[in-house]
C-alpha cells in the first residue's frame, strides 16, 4: 500500500446508474498523469454506515484515499459528519467560513438560507481545501501516515481543488513518479487504419506505452514514457514520436490537450481570418463549439441554425427550386448554405452543414447518417460528402467534428491576411 | 448484507480515467429498476492479488457480487483464474464450448487462434452464464448463501447476459423487492432554497428517502419508496409528493426521466407554436439543445448566433446607437433581440441571450456572469436579468437551462393555436 490510492464516490445517483462516474475517472486521469496510479475505486451510498465501513476498508488498503460527493448543505450529505466520527473530531462554526458562504449569496443579492449555515461548520483538527467556485469547503487530513481528502461531486468545483490542491499536495509529499506522457490528437481516421498507417509502431511501443483512445473527436494516440532517470524518460518519448509521426501527420491537429475547436481558433486568429457557421442537423453545435473557447469573439463573426427549409431560403438564399429539386440534404445545398452565409456575413471563410442525424427522416436513397458538409472563402467553395454510424447523438457529435477538421485543413492552406 | 449487492469492475482503463465506468452505471440501472439496490460498486486492477482482495470484501459485506470484465483471451485477463482460485476449483478443457468457439471463428472464414481455445475451458464446479454475442462464456456461481456471477466487459455482451440471466436469476431467488421511485425535477432555484421552501419536507422524509441532486439545468429531488406491500410503498410515494409538491410547484418541469428541452418541445408541438433562438454569449448551445431532441424540425423555426454586435444589427435589427448606449449586454438589447427575430422569422415564440460567459469581458458595473434574457411572443417581450457563478462552460450551461425554463414558463401560459 506504500503509493496506492482510493477514490470513494459518495452517492446513490451512481449506484442506481442515473449518473455515471464521470468525477473518479478524471481524478484517475490527472493523477495517472502525474504518475500516481490509481488502485481502487469505490461507490458507496450517502449513509453513515456504508460510508464509515468504506473509510475503514480504504484505510486498510490506501494511503491516500480521495472522497467526492457528500458535502452539500442537505439532509443527505453525510461525508462531512462521518470523516469527524471516523477521526474522533468534532464539527465547529467557522465565522470566516461563514462570511464566505454568506457573500456567495449576498453577491447575488440573495439571502443566506438557514440550511446553508452548516456549509460554514468545519472539523476542529482537518486543513481546509479552498473552494473558489462553491460553498462546500474541502477536508484535508493527515492520519496515520494516509492523506484523506474530501472534496465536493459538483464536477468543476471537485477539479479546480484536484489541480489547485490535492495534485500539489500530493506531489510535494513525493508520491509523483517520471511518466511524461504527449498525446498525438488526430481526426478523420478510425483506430485500426491509424494502427495500420504507422510502419514504425513496434519499434515505437518498445520505447513506451502506445494507447489508442477513440472519442467524438478522433482518436488520441497516447504515449506514456515511464523511468527513474529524467533524461532517458525524455528521450524515449520523443524518439516515439519521431517513429511515428511521419505516417499519421495528415490526420493530427494538436497535442496534449488541445481541442480542434482551439487549435481552429488559433488558427483563425493567427491569420486574422473570421468564421461564420450555417448549420442545419447540427442545430447550433457546431458554434456552440466554437464559442466553447474564451476570446472567440475575436474570430466568430456569426452562425445561422437553419433548421427549416423556410430558414435556408431566407437566411442564406439557398433557391426554394434547388431545394425541391435536390432536397435539403445534398451537396448543392451544402455548397449554397456556405456560399449564402459567406456573401451575408463578415466572414472569410464559412462552414455549412445539411444531414440527417435520425432517427426518423432516412430512406433508402439518403440514409440516417449521410451528411454534407461545405467550406467556402473567397476563393473556392467545396462539399464533401460523408456518412456516419450511431444514434442521433452521435451523428451530429462525428459531424460537427468533420466539419471543424474541414476547416482546419482549409484555414491551414490559406495565406494570412495580417 | 441480506439483500446487499456488489458490483466489481475489473480494469486499469477504468482506474486511469481513459474509459468511464457505464457498465456499472448499467448494471445499477437495470438492477435498481428490479427493485434491487447496488450498494457498492468497486474498480480493480487487472490483477491477480488485488482481484483476490476485492473478491474476499466483497464475500464480507454482500449477497450478490456481479463482475464484468477480464474475461477474454489475453493475458491480462485474469477474472476467471481468480475467481477459480477464490473457490478452490480448477479448470477443465469443454469440447463443447470449444466447438462453439470454434465456429464462431470459422463461420467468418477464420481459423481459430491458439490464444482463444482458453475461452472454451471452464470451472469444474461453476454454471455456465451462455453468451450469445462473443466468446466468453459468464461463470455463475453459488456458494455459502451467496451469489456471484462473472461477465465480460464488452458492453452488449455484458447486457445481453445480464437480462437473460441474471436478473431472471435473482428475482426467482426472492431477491427482488418494492422500489419505487419518482423524480421531481426543477429549474430556477438552488437545493438550498427548494428545501427551505418544503415545509412538509420532514413529514415527506418520515414516508421516502429524499434525495436532492443539483445538475445544470436545476435540481432534481428524488424520492425513493421501499417496503414489502406494494400498495403500501406506492401510497408512501403519493403522500410524499403531495405533501412537497405545493411549496416548489412553480419551478417543476417535468418528471423521471423528462428533459428540460423535450418537456419544451412537447409543450410548443401542443400547442402548435414555433420557435427561434437569437444567441450571444451562449453561442448556439440552446439551439443545439432544442434539436438534441428527435422530431425538433416539427417547432423549431431556427436560430441566430449573432455574436458580433454587427450580426445583432444586421440579423435581428438591433439599432447599432443602443448597443453604443447600453451596450451589448443590456435588457434592451436582449429584448431588441428577441423582437427584431420573431419579426423576421416564422417562430410565434422567441428566446433571445445576451451576456458575459468569461472569462474575460467581465467590468465592475457588467461582471462575469452576468446575463439577459428576453422572450417575445405575439403580444409580449420580456427581459430578465440573471447572474451566474462558474466557469464560462457552466455559465452557458445555467444560461440556457434559465432560458429554456423561461421559454416554458411563458409557453405553458400561452392561448394554444390549434
Amino acid at each position: 500500500m506504500e503509493k496506492s490510492v482510493e477514490i470513494i464516490t459518495v452517492g446513490d445517483e451512481i449506484l442506481t446508474g442515473q449518473v455515471v462516474n464521470t468525477n473518479a475517472a478524471y481524478i484517475g486521469e490527472r493523477l495517472t498523469a502525474a504518475g500516481i496510479p490509481v488502485e481502487w475505486m469505490t461507490v458507496v451510498r450517502d449513509q453513515r454506515q456504508p460510508l464509515l465501513d468504506a473509510f475503514a476498508t480504504a484505510a486498510a488498503r490506501a494511503k491516500v484515499i480521495l472522497v467526492t460527493g457528500g458535502l452539500g448543505p442537505t439532509p443527505d450529505d453525510v461525508t462531512k459528519p462521518c470523516l469527524v466520527e471516523f477521526f474522533n473530531d468534532k464539527l465547529v462554526l467557522r465565522e470566516d467560513l461563514l462570511k464566505k458562504v454568506e457573500k456567495r449569496f449576498t453577491d447575488r443579492g440573495l439571502k443566506l438560507p438557514e440550511v446553508s449555515r452548516g456549509q460554514a461548520e468545519f472539523p476542529a483538527s482537518a486543513s481546509e481545501i479552498p473552494n473558489p467556485n462553491g460553498t462546500a469547503t474541502g477536508i484535508h487530513y493527515s492520519r496515520d501516515g494516509r492523506e484523506w481528502f474530501a472534496l465536493p461531486g459538483v464536477p468543476y468545483e471537485m477539479q479546480a481543488m484536484i489541480e489547485d490542491y490535492v495534485l500539489p499536495r500530493l506531489l510535494k509529499i513525493g508520491l509523483g513518479g517520471q511518466v511524461v506522457i504527449r498525446i498525438l490528437r488526430t481526426s478523420g481516421i478510425g483506430e485500426s487504419f491509424l494502427l495500420e498507417r504507422m510502419t514504425r509502431f513496434d519499434e515505437a511501443a518498445s520505447l513506451v506505452d502506445v494507447a489508442f483512445l477513440p472519442r467524438y473527436f478522433g482518436v488520441d494516440v497516447k504515449l506514456s514514457s515511464r523511468g527513474a532517470e529524467p533524461t532517458e524518460v525524455e528521450w524515449r518519448l520523443k524518439e516515439a514520436e519521431k517513429l511515428l509521426l511521419p505516417d499519421i501527420e495528415e490526420y493530427l491537429y494538436g497535442y496534449d490537450s488541445e481541442t480542434l475547436p482551439q487549435v481552429v481558433g488559433g488558427l483563425l486568429r493567427e491569420k486574422v481570418f473570421r468564421v461564420a457557421v450555417a448549420e442545419s442537423c447540427t442545430g447550433g453545435l457546431i458554434a456552440k463549439l466554437i464559442t466553447d473557447v474564451p476570446g472567440s469573439s475575436d474570430y466568430f463573426d456569426r452562425g445561422a441554425v437553419t433548421y427549416s427549409n423556410q430558414a435556408k431560403t431566407e437566411l442564406l438564399g439557398v433557391p426554394t427550386s434547388m431545394i425541391e429539386d435536390s432536397g435539403a440534404v445534398s451537396a448543392s445545398v451544402a455548397e449554397f448554405m456556405a456560399r449564402g452565409l459567406l456573401e451575408r456575413s463578415n466572414a472569410d471563410v464559412t462552414v455549412s452543414v445539411t444531414g440527417i442525424a435520425g432517427p426518423t427522416g432516412g430512406t433508402p436513397q439518403k440514409p440516417v447518417g449521410l451528411v454534407y458538409i461545405a467550406i467556402a472563402d473567397r476563393s473556392a467553395c467545396q462539399a464533401h460528402e460523408l456518412r456516419f454510424i450511431g444514434d442521433r447523438d452521435t451523428i451530429r457529435k462525428r459531424t460537427a467534428a468533420a466539419a471543424l477538421k474541414l476547416l482546419y485543413d482549409r484555414v491551414k492552406n490559406l495565406d494570412s491576411k495580417g
